[in-house]
């Protein structure tokens, strides 16, 4: 019974963060004043290709976007109504109502990616790094895709940090012999809160002010 | 009869427009004066990028360039050539001359890309996607070496567009059972003349102004 | 004994060579002043990103990073370090220091690379592709992320063109019979000699000047 709900809610949650990431390229890509092609493949490259990249290295097959294959539909559906009905003014609005969705994928694909790795008998550090990956690198590719040093690279925002450490709780617990459902909830709600808090409280990494003196 | 003449129709096109793929890659590299090593990459990158990224995300081996790696000569061959005999002027002139066969390449490799998916049992959506990419992602990995954003993303030409409209030719056309020959000959012949009407008369995808006003 | 003292050798050169292509990507990512995510992201992969790309393409696992996940904290430390104890004018000075380790990684890592690639039956100029690839795509990875065209490509000074000339030479050798550790050995040392001749004397690759006149 816990069990089901926890899947039903896992289920919700990967949804929504998932078109939280497909918006972010599309925002992106639309600031770009990309066409059409360009709008749907930085969308899908946002949404599953922090995903694909991780399912490359660790040689699983198939792919979420191959065993979910409506979910290709969904991105194109809402490329097309994007391209009719967005304006610039909803550009800024749309990048703020994502943040939440946003943590929660932060949260959860970090989790789900390090679970991953872990099940296939990477040692900590590897999963560590899939966990992250999973996360962070369909917004790599996506600025990638636009000609932009990668925000997760200089933005100085605590996301990729904040995924490491989601994985590492992943992996303590884990290695605790704790349920997993319970092990991905912790982790993801943790992240997602100490998320919610870095966006409100403006937190930011230590610059490395030394590089700009001499 | 018909079977061979087909066969050594489709290898003299895929000929002609890997080459043309080539070309596209050599005078984009050539445009950012790049050395020696710049254009080999880069054409290489433009002719194999497409089906190799396929065949790594359907985890399909040998590439084509493994196991037609005379290819490989053929292209560094060609690389030391336009070195030391393309000037300036012959690139525009190029640029124009290669439209032809790269419209070839596209409604052929588009085809072949799906086809080729389908027979790995993807599901439509997923098998179209193959092919775009077998035919796309090319000129995709060439602009991002060449750090621009990728033209097929944003030039408001039909391409990718019609690549997309060439796999459901050949997704509905498998469909009905038809012969693969014909399947293909028909899918990528239809492309080849869209793509020229398309080049022909200019034709632009709708551009999504809405961005441009408020 | 010969055997031992060899292989000892070798790893010790692929330590150094490793940290060297390392710090590569350290200095990169500090001069476009990029966060500690982007530090340890950009070394990573110009460390491991060309080998990791030949394994792909090759379908080998693991990847050297995935068996020897140590290495993933040494960077990580590194990052840190550097960030916090690394000025502006120390980048000039360790971009100086790193050039021999440097140019012995690109002796080892093509020969190393090449040597993989023929053990698994791959066509010559294919086993060369792969040998050059491994020695020089993390730095290719390095600049796209960095947002800048690949160095690689237009510097104009041999490097890939003697990552070539090392996988020839293994080939050839290795043809003949030859032990492999002493094929290596000698491939690498050339290799690594003229590269060094190459950064002493400002070898340059002749540029196509062809393409700035008319």
């Amino acid at each position: 019974m816990v069990h089901f709900s926890i899947h039903t809610l896992q289920f919700a949650v990967e949804i929504i963060a998932t078109f939280a990431f497909a918006l972010s390229g599309l925002i992106a890509s639309m600031r770009k004043r990309m066409d059409l092609v360009g709008l749907c493949i930085v969308s899908g490259v946002s949404a599953f290709g922090g995903g694909t990249l991780r399912d490359i290295l660790l040689d699983r097959r198939p792919f979420f976007w191959v065993s979910h294959s409506a979910w290709l539909w969904v991105l194109i559906l809402t490329c097309i109504l994007a391209m009719f009905f967005m304006r610039e003014r909803h550009l800024t609005f749309t990048e703020k109502a994502i943040q939440i969705p946003d943590a929660l994928g932060l949260g959860l694909f970090t989790a789900l990616g390090t679970q991953i790795a872990l099940d296939l008998n990477m040692p900590a550090i590897v999963a560590a790094l899939m966990g992250v990956m999973t996360a962070v690198f369909g917004g790599v590719l996506r600025d990638i895709c636009c000609n932009e040093i990668p925000k997760a690279f200089n933005d100085h925002q605590p996301y990729a940090l904040l995924a490491f450490l989601d994985a590492w709780i992943v992996i303590s617990l884990s290695a605790m012999g704790l349920q997993e459902w319970f092990v991905l909830s912790l982790a993801a709600s943790i992240t997602t809160i100490l998320r919610g808090l870095a966006i409100q409280f403006k937190w930011q990494l230590p610059h490395h002010s030394h590089i700009k003196k001499n």
